[in-house]
């Protein structure tokens, strides 16, 4: 009989379990991961609310890190035994899109976004990894499990935020939404050399770990229009602006606040917005503006991992503030229910086990 | 009593009219410019019927090339009698949106755009240009006048948009409309290294010019879904797309037919879009298919003159036979009249002085 | 016993010949090619002429177009029977240098390189490919095998040397010997909108295929300073330069003739200049004059040749005119001995199985 | 009688003196500003020590701050009594290397750099500027005089040789020298996200600031071969290096450190290094190991001045620990003895007016 393991599955709309589930093995270039640390993603929390189309019984989870647990045929970057890191977002590496450099969207549009979507996710006492030689990156010795899984999407997805925004150094950015992405994004701008870090967020702790992370300004949406004070903090728009939340008010007002020739960059998950987005054309200047509007989902991939663990492990950078509170598997359905309601100011909560 | 000079103006909304006017002066930076030839842009069409607010009597035109008459105190780059071309943009080459590169943003979105939205137009016997030394570029012996007008607006404009659109050496694009503007467009993405062409044009000597310029498939709007039609010829969509018309079915049809990781280039005038434009978002991917939407207006400046002129002059483009007619300035009213209905296959009605 | 071909092989420093092999067998993840054509690279006269360390026996050859002989586990892009090309650059893909882009650069500097240096090559009736997901592509119907073979490596080779040139649109480029690889960017150069295509050759049918492809002004190098020719007929310097030879003479010409803020791009092999380069620097502007020198080897991978590919199945490029000989593959000895002395005007010779 | 003023003058080769010089005047769009703040440059010490030829009682000094005292006609970005910084080099704003965006090559190779070289420098009461519109950038309130006085040359010239090394977000760079224009390079790789920082500086107290502006290891130049501890520090090379020096040694430790696919930023002035720079061949990888090879002078123009006066504003960098010495213009032939013999530790002697 196969041996068994802890997963978190999603159980129909709505509801999520903390089911047993058969341990799954590695085929030729692949690997499984026995975990040690997981971190809940807002995006789980629309999934299982129904924006994704996905099959009862699929296991939830895309932020994990642990030990290699078995890597089959042909695998020959790690180890078993190895702790290791894996990203959200696990390519192929040999599609086109992959060889032109848009791993996230192997083989066709978020295809790289394999956990829960076209796979079992990874929130699991063990879990599988596609193109292991690709996806799996050594943790650096030093580096905690904490820290590492940062590294799988919120700091992945939140940097490229700021490095697509492209910010000149010692320019200004601002940036809507400050849960853990655009948390994510503001220490991005800080990392490229902004000069001028304007954030957007109306929850207390968030603000407070926003200036922490490195906003100059936090403004609360309830002060009024924050596309003006942006225009008149910055004279005349930010040269770049991330939408870190994904819904037409944020969208609208980063597109206003964004100067002539700067760039709105998205990281925003425009899942709850229903069918269309609607871009005021004066804010786009009639399309002739230069105003650059560009997207993207967590980059994947061993190097990216690498990187990432590298500015956390020389101390450049330390996102575990945002780890609120910290829970053992067992209580993993606990945690889920916190995630979709909110509740006690919870940005992450870290999954042991 | 000055002398004065035939120039075409709007006379209130839908009007225009060629009257006399005061042949203008240069102050310091500035010149004057004797026109030798001049052609009318769509983007007039649209400011006479209202769409910008004008005051009457305001001069329409903004490609034109002719011979320097006068300069003011300062100006050194050319002198009384040289043949010179001067972009449809004139940015003052200083401000910050100048220094970082925007030159069609200069002081503020859109604002390198003069001729008729802040000053006179050039669609008259003489006409005044600023920053002459940024703007004035002299025409290459032995290339024409009639070669030299194109480089004001269309190519400038039609060829920035393949450029913005990222083209891969080999990739395909998809260019919307085959107007001027889409036109040149071809023209750059053949320029670029394109390795299939498809354009999407309704009107028959339009397809046959977009041919002629460079496009491997010409795609009929009505024959059906023109987005699909791209997504099957491309395999999964254009790594580039251009939007040169302006419009809601343009722009979302355009979107889709871009592929993950790929770029749409706006250039297209959206003024009569009405105030918004709608978005489909899984033609966005949900913000995260890193499709990028990029924009610009015509590039202004001396260089940028000068480097089209030389590709014309050395043979290796030639947009001239975009001119369908030929008139005199004392015809330019019934020029004008004939770009408002679109009338007898035009595409440029070249006007000479 | 095993299947047995024909396959040239270098048997010594400055020996060649055609000898018999056991056909290769492809494992996991590989393939086995049986050749249609093949061209000889000059990089194979420098390697049997001892420039690389290469062990007596091993196979020549890394420019060859066939169809998929064998495929091991786990290859499902292409299936037996396909028509395929290889690049000349075999790289695994996912590597950390190919994983930041740089394909070329596998494993470690010109590791993407294995045909004959890590490898036996593929001047051969049947031939190995490893990583057959990343490296096969598939050839286009109606493509002609000769076509297919220019993009294994001269138009890859010479194309890149164009990009990386970052030539303006309308800009000037000057582009140093004219040799299949230098051809070829002047195709490359042609195909990114260069105004102004200087090209630098001595030899008579070689400065008549360079202005076939697009040469606006070939100078001949026996005509005096070449770099001074370009810096007048480029008014201070061509914004781009291709060096395409490889050695002190051509390196040193283009860095004087590239102006500053300009970029002289590198795709000549060094191997016979000796230890070092020796720059002046005056030519380089002490350091300081924002001139770029930049290097490539031959991009790898099947987006790289299914886009050279597009190309010339559109028609938008043919360099099957740089075939000046065909022959079997019972002529190879002849071939190879004809390129070592670059007899008869030779430029490639197109070798059939 | 016009009024005078004191300014450091070259009084021949090797020799400087304070003087009484003629307060300059303002032609149209120019300006005067009053200095209030300087900075002594090593590259003057290279120039009085007969490196550039300059005439004798030419003004000495680039790095310049002060009060507007006189504006031309036409200036209209400034006023009469204005805070202002102005870049070490002031470009035109309208040639074809400014249009272009290489400001620094203002009209030619180095044409950017115009104090000393092309007229009189601004080690002054009182200094002219050229084309004040673009060049002259008003001091933040609250930022002080000597925080500004950095970005006029050490902080644009390091923090471009940063950006251009072009280093990935956690990604590996390494800096050779640390003299102020290395430890501004050190502070920009902190500002563009570098994942480790890597400098080379043999002087105690220059290592100590080092350690301090961000690096994460200082290698000591005596301690053995330098590339080779790079090379084991990053497995295989720095994705980034900067040659802060100019030097044969440390531009060939740089290149053999640069990881294959990396940039090579070269920032150092190779005024000393004789008629030409030797660039081992296998360091280049035989000219194909994607290594890149740029080069830069301080860019120029206010947009430039603001950004980096507002990364001080913010309180993002502070270069002030440079100060290694203040004194008034009266010590300032003694300033200029310090700097030529590097006594006493200094780094930047700050010179008040």
């Amino acid at each position: 009989m196969a041996d068994t393991m802890k997963a978190l599955a999603i159980l129909g709309q709505g509801k999520v379990g903390l089911i047993e589930r058969e341990i799954p093995t590695a085929g030729p270039g692949e690997a499984v991961v026995k975990a040690t640390a997981a971190l809940i993603c807002t995006s789980d929390v629309h999934t299982v609310a129904g924006l994704l189309p996905v099959p009862d019984g699929r296991l939830l989870g895309h932020e994990s890190v642990g030990v290699v647990h078995e890597i089959g045929a042909g695998v020959t970057s790690v180890q078993v035994g190895d702790r290791v890191a894996v990203n959200a977002v696990t390519p192929d590496g040999t599609c086109d899109n992959c060889q032109a450099g848009y791993t996230s969207q192997c083989r066709g549009a978020l295809g790289g976004y394999r956990f829960t979507v076209q796979k079992d996710g990874n929130m699991a006492e063990y879990f599988h990894v596609n193109d292991a030689d690709y996806n799996l990156a050594p943790i650096p010795e030093g580096l905690s499990d904490e820290a590492a899984v940062y590294a799988c999407d919120m700091l992945s997805t939140g940097i490229i935020g700021a490095e697509n925004a492209n910010i000149p150094v010692g320019g200004t950015v601002a940036i809507f939404a400050q849960g853990a992405v655009g948390l994510s994004a503001t220490i991005g701008a800080k990392l490229r050399g902004a000069g001028l870090v304007i954030t957007v967020e109306g929850i207390g702790n968030r603000q407070e770990m926003s200036r922490r992370f490195g906003a100059d300004v936090v403004i609360d949406p309830s002060s009024g229009n924050v596309a003006e004070q942006i225009l008149e903090l910055t004279g005349g728009g930010a040269n770049s602006t991330v939408e870190a939340l994904g819904n037409q008010v944020t969208f609208e007002a980063a597109l206003y606040a964004t100067a002539p020739g700067g760039t709105l960059s998205n990281v925003g998950y425009h899942g709850e917005s229903g069918p269309t987005l609607t871009m005021p054309l004066d804010a786009w200047g009639l399309g002739m503006a230069g105003k650059k509007i560009v997207t993207d989902l967590c980059p994947g991939g061993r190097l990216r991992m690498e990187r990432l663990m590298r500015l956390m492990a020389n101390g450049k950078i330390d996102p575990t503030p945002m780890t609120t509170h910290r829970m053992g598997i067992d209580q993993v359905e606990d945690a889920f229910d916190m995630m979709t309601h909110k509740r006690d100011g919870i940005i992450k909560p870290l999954i042991t086990f």
